[in-house]
């Protein structure tokens, strides 16, 4: 009955592999958060799901490689977001407004993975840190090229559009350190909000890109 | 001739000991953000200066003192550049501006400081991390009043004070995380240029506050 394993049997397992992993990064990027890298183990990683620590550091050879991880997720997932929005195909006004909105929406879904990599990049492995920090340069370079385009076809106004993505970009990270769930502001208001500065930053009228 | 020490000699010697204070935690901001908070001892800070542990024990009684006072200095060595601003009796356009260049200056002088906070608030003492939140968001609070007010006055568009706050908040203290010496654009270029985007941000036309 093992002898020959169907191709159903093994993507199911692969499934379950893919979840176990990602299981543990969401659980070691929230005890990262809550109680700083240095603070947590590996050990208390496995605990918080029932796993035993070798099976975390089977899934993830040391506690580096886990934050590398983090940091990494952190950073495609945003960037899988904006692209999407990108590649919509709307005209340049409803563009900014969508991919604002997905950007802030994305850093708010990956809150911890987000201020874990910001907090933590002196405890990465100067080759992890070298390689995410090209992650993260390529992720506002698509900003800033989004924004040059505008401002070329007129639809933006601004005097530099490297600048201007910065600028944004700090905006929304920002939420990550301020954001709780229990706050004032829910995370479509957020959102909205972001959006609309954005588009008054960049010249366009409010409500223009609806 | 030692008998009565005359006032000046006194203060003579408040100077030296507030400048070794400021020399400790200037080198202290500076290594614990190169090489981070928990990879960086007191003996290392002392040995930066020249000055041994037991004199840098004498003045923070711990690590952990010395970073609630790095995150200490840099809140409210921020706050009083922009409180410096709003005091200038400027009406509301030209305060804007000013507010926004002293603001991002300041967090670029200090951003060794800010970006330390940032980065090490789970490392504070829970009553440090307290007091210094308290801080963190009384700066907020100054900006948002003045945005608040200056939209109450039709001189500023915003649906949201606070959250346009948190915005231009973002932006500048994002800053600290990519900002280099050696980097394309310099400190009076990037205040002026997140002060453009302030001002259109909050719907006043490019250099109507100048």
């Amino acid at each position: 009955m093992t002898q020959t394993q169907p191709a159903a049997i093994l993507t199911f397992r692969d499934e379950v592999a893919a979840l176990k992993r990602q299981r543990i990064l969401d659980a070691a990027a929230d005890l990262f958060y809550s109680h700083g890298y240095s603070n947590t183990t590996l050990d208390a990683v496995g605990e918080q799901l029932g796993f035993s620590k070798a099976f975390v550091y089977t899934n993830y050879g040391s506690k580096q490689q886990l934050l590398a991880e983090i940091c990494t997720h952190g950073v495609t997932g945003v960037h899988e977001e904006v692209r999407h929005a990108l590649d919509l195909g709307l005209e340049t006004r409803p563009t900014l407004t969508v991919l604002m909105d997905r950007y802030v929406n994305a850093v708010l879904e990956h809150q911890k993975y987000i201020a874990v990599y910001v907090r933590e990049e002196k405890s990465l492995l100067p080759e992890d840190a070298v390689r995410v920090s090209g992650l993260r340069r390529a992720f506002f370079a698509t900003i800033a090229d989004f924004i040059a385009k505008g401002t070329a076809e007129g639809v933006f106004q601004t005097t530099d559009p490297h600048m201007a993505a910065l600028t944004l970009g700090g905006a929304v990270t920002w939420t990550t350190f301020w954001y709780r769930d229990t706050g004032r502001l829910d995370r479509k208001t957020i959102a909205r909000e972001i959006t609309r500065n954005a588009n008054r930053m960049l010249g366009v009228s409010p409500g223009g890109g609806a």
